[in-house]
């Protein structure tokens, strides 16, 4: 799946924050900033939504679009656009106290301010709003993580002793599930709960909703661990913010994506923001979680392959099918998978000129028939106990145009690239990214997206802090093993199609003739398998070690799902064809 | 010529800085920082240097092993390892006003300031230092300049009336001599006179020392610019700053390079620090320059043939020759050149484990003699009042081992991975840099300099503000078209060997099969010509592309370089050797 142009800072109320946006604005695009004037209202997007946002919103609405000369940022906006003495209301949990506390600057020379409001105005005007999702939390088993959450708990008391720190206060979602060994279903497919915790050298306090926590939960967790209801978190941050004692230096530690409410409760002066430790551990994935990965991706690959097979089948014989059609027939392969516990986003089933829109997701209601003569782009992925997948496909069931394959052709380059890369220790995702654009520059081509966002295992699709793109905060975050990144270039034809080839793969260790420096060098193990559409590839383009690497890949690919599809004679069939050498 | 890992701040300066710490700590590397405190003296230099200082500091001194884990900047000492409320004493003319002022911030942790001296300790106590040259300065010809110093101010009062600022403070000399047209010889290699220059909406000042200006040069600029004597530079400042007007927001623009003492004299609230708009006009070469660049580096490369042929035969017979005799036959080849005007750098000659030294030159009274079965690298450059030229080549006149052709070939794909190099404009190099390493990564090597560094024309060898490399500031300046550059990756074996080829390139604009984002996409077009040692290629390595570069790029240098060796048959035949198809 496309990395976002910005961080879902707040993955806890991402999605409310997305519900809310779509509630006032109209435009349901799963980035975006809302600014409402006494007299206008703004909608700022970036570049993957420009043509959603302008289908989307009606004439009340002025959509801003990020990124384009002369378009200011939505902080840009609220210190030079707006009058002098604005007072600017926003609501402290849906934004992040390093972001606050920029903007507050840059409002200075206009004199205006932020106003913390108690209550969302959005909340205030609507009244049919579905309540908070209160799902069961379970306990996701050592099998499967690799680590209990005692053994994380100490890794954590040991980073709050190197300062030390009196506490540590965690406000992402994801980095709450990962601590505990829990996951729930709050948010759709990211298998996290609402929650909060406290981490002090003495206790672990967490902050959830109790009707969502059974005993099954309680007996994980164990004594050690407090479950408190989720409302007395705040009030237990201010009593917190009283008991640190300013004289001995002891300060709270949170993560950088904390929110403005929580540094309020408990005082900027009594506050240490920092890359979240959590984060960086999580990113790391252990021998179990990797395995894991493996393993899923197996299995997901069959899914792959039966739905592949199915929908050539299909639109040879002339069946009318929309996008939405499909992207639920390849739901239902993937269910019956093993471990399966539901998709990991909205799958991107998309033919023609849609699969230009970068994040397009097909409306059941109003979407587009699959046209054989067009190319196909489907991203998709599954939850599963044991990891989480992402992947996209590029087909032409038809006759692809000498264009489509020049430009499917680089992209595979540049997925190659990226998938081959060797690099000491210390390289960023910043410095790589140019790798996988450079086939495409060489005609002329680019795209307006990353070329790799970081994977949760049976967590979030999108993690960070590691990433490849070509956003500077990938810059402070060096590749390390063990950590997960998808691969995926593509090119984008705005009218006409859209092309990515995405993989996800693990940081690992490279075994290299030499160690200059004594670094260490790394390399990717990929673990998405699934066929690379040979049609669209113009095989005279390709070096000899490219084209090793596709017949390699794709014996590979045989050798490793064929096993699955006993059953499936279709699959298997097509799944041979495809990967027959080039 | 390899890039320093520092910005030589302060060019005009940068020789009287080298002087000063090698007058006082005996090391006499182009890149440094010397603290005495009143018990120590400290030496901090960066991996290039680490050997060549271990032998030439005594115990007096502590060598600070600059980018080593757990040493510090030498502006990290200062805050951390000195005693609360030290006064460091600091020479405002050898620090920019930008350094400086992140100093005192790091100093506030413990109460320290800085104070800035009106004379230099070490002249105190140097008590026969050489008077500071003052050597005739001299026009260059439009027809080199491609662009009247009339035109230039042009230019640059159209960038003031922008803001608008009331004047321009040059305190680069390379922009000095660049504005005015004029060239001098006041510093080594660099063909630059000591000068300042002011330029106001209705006036340009030039500051020099009035011996050196003779009426050539008065006829040259015109009336319209007024030479004034160099000591009245700061009294002048002093009553520019008197001048400025705070009320109406009028400023005097500085470049970001300026120094401390010019902040002082004018005032910091009078003034506006930025990027110089001199450095940035310079940075692109108009057509004339680019021609100009073109042409010496068809004359330079006749005098490396001549050079090259000469030492192979020298060393197949036997002769004992060192490495500063061989780098002054280089010179005396060059010197019969059409335009040349010196060195535009001390040669490094350099045999076996020498050129492992980065930065190494040979010591004419004490270096090595060259030895047929070590690697011989060669990094060397000329003055040419039609450009300037910088050029390495690695050889070796025995019988190379499978590890030095294995470390070379890894090294030309690098710099093939560079030339060949197609990217939309915004592209830094920070951002290419990656692609000269990748193929030493892949064998577990690596280099510890940069990938290039801007060229002036008939200026300094390392010009900016553009460059290529793993420094974070040249991810501020995009590579445009005109803008030359230095593409010179390497490997360096301690001890052992040192191998890097460097060729100077052009940024021009590439005909792309697409244009996507209507950005435009550049390429590099090179110019130096000096074949590449196709014994020490492990031609198993390359691509097919990869083996037709080199074939082609021979087939170029012999075509363009072999006129000019009419009178040299000994030359000629090495070349076509050299030169024919791998």
């Amino acid at each position: 799946m496309v990395i976002p142009s910005e961080d879902q800072h707040m993955s806890e109320y991402i999605a409310a924050c997305d519900e809310r946006r779509a509630y006032i604005s109209g435009f349901n695009g799963s980035a975006g900033t809302v600014i409402v004037t006494l007299k206008d209202a703004f909608l700022f997007t970036d570049g993957r939504y420009f043509l959603q946002a302008e289908k989307q919103l009606d004439s009340n609405w002025t959509l801003m679009k990020s990124g384009l000369p002369d378009v200011p940022t939505w902080q840009e906006f609220l210190s030079k656009n707006l009058e002098k003495h604005s007072r600017i209301g926003i609501d402290p949990t849906l934004i992040t106290a390093a972001d606050a506390e920029s903007l507050e600057t840059s409002l200075k020379a206009k004199e205006s301010h932020l106003v913390s409001l108690t209550d969302n105005l959005v909340d205030f005007i609507w009244e049919d709003r579905p309540p908070r999702p209160a799902n069961k939390v379970f306990p996701l088993d050592v099998k499967y993580s690799g680590e209990s959450h005692q053994d994380k708990l100490k890794r954590l008391r040991e980073e709050l002793n190197k300062k030390p720190y009196k506490a540590m206060v965690v406000n992402m979602l994801d980095e709450v599930a990962w601590l505990f060994n829990l996951r729930g279903s709050d948010i759709d497919f990211n298998p996290v709960f609402f929650a909060y915790a406290v981490v002090t050298h003495d206790n672990s306090l967490l902050f959830v909703n109790t009707s969502q926590v059974d005993d099954v939960v309680r007996t994980h967790l164990g004594d050690p661990v407090q479950i408190k209801p989720y409302d007395e978190f705040f009030p237990y941050l201010r009593g917190l913010g009283g008991e640190v004692d300013l004289s001995d230096e002891l300060q709270v530690l949170v993560g950088d994506k904390c929110n403005l409410a929580i540094v309020e409760a408990i005082g900027r002066e009594r506050i240490t923001i920092l890359r979240s430790p959590i984060a960086d551990f999580k990113a790391i994935k252990n021998e179990t979680e990797i395995e894991g990965f493996r393993q899923c991706h197996i299995r997901d690959g069959a899914a792959l392959t039966r739905y592949f097979a199915w929908l050539e089948e299909q639109l040879n014989s002339g069946t009318q099918l929309n996008e939405s059609q499909a992207a639920d027939k390849l739901e239902e392969f993937r269910s019956e998978l093993d471990l399966f516990r539901g998709l990991s986003f909205t799958t991107i089933s998309s033919t023609g000129p849609n699969g230009a829109v970068i994040h397009y997701s097909p409306d059941p209601a109003d979407c587009s028939i699959i046209q054989k003569e067009q190319i196909y782009l489907c991203d998709s992925g599954a939850q599963f106990l044991d990891g989480t997948t992402d992947v996209t496909r590029t087909w032409h069931f038809g006759n692809p145009t000498d264009e489509e394959k020049r430009a499917f052709t680089r992209v595979l380059q540049g997925h190659i690239a990226i998938d081959t890369a060797i690099f000491p220790n210390g390289t960023t995702g910043y410095i790589i990214d140019s790798w996988a654009r450079r086939p495409l520059w060489e005609d002329g081509l680019d795209y307006r997206h990353g070329t790799g966002h970081g994977v949760g295992h049976f967590l979030n699709v999108h993690e960070g802090p590691q990433g490849i793109g070509v956003r500077i905060a990938y810059n402070s975050t060096a590749l390390k093993s063990g950590m997960t990144v998808s691969n995926e270039p593509g090119y984008y034809a705005d009218g006409r199609f859209g092309i990515r080839i995405e993989n996800i793969v693990i940081v690992r260790d490279a075994q290299t003739p030499n160690n200059f420096g004594n670094k260490g060098y790394l390399k990717f193990e990929h673990v998405t398998l699934s066929p690379i559409h040979k049609k669209l590839i113009d095989a005279s383009l390709l070096t000899a070690a490219e084209r090793s690497w596709l017949d390699a890949y794709h014996a590979e690919v045989l050798d490793k799902v064929s096993p699955l599809l006993k059953n499936d004679t279709r699959a298997l069939a097509w799944l041979e064809r495809e990967c027959s050498p080039l």
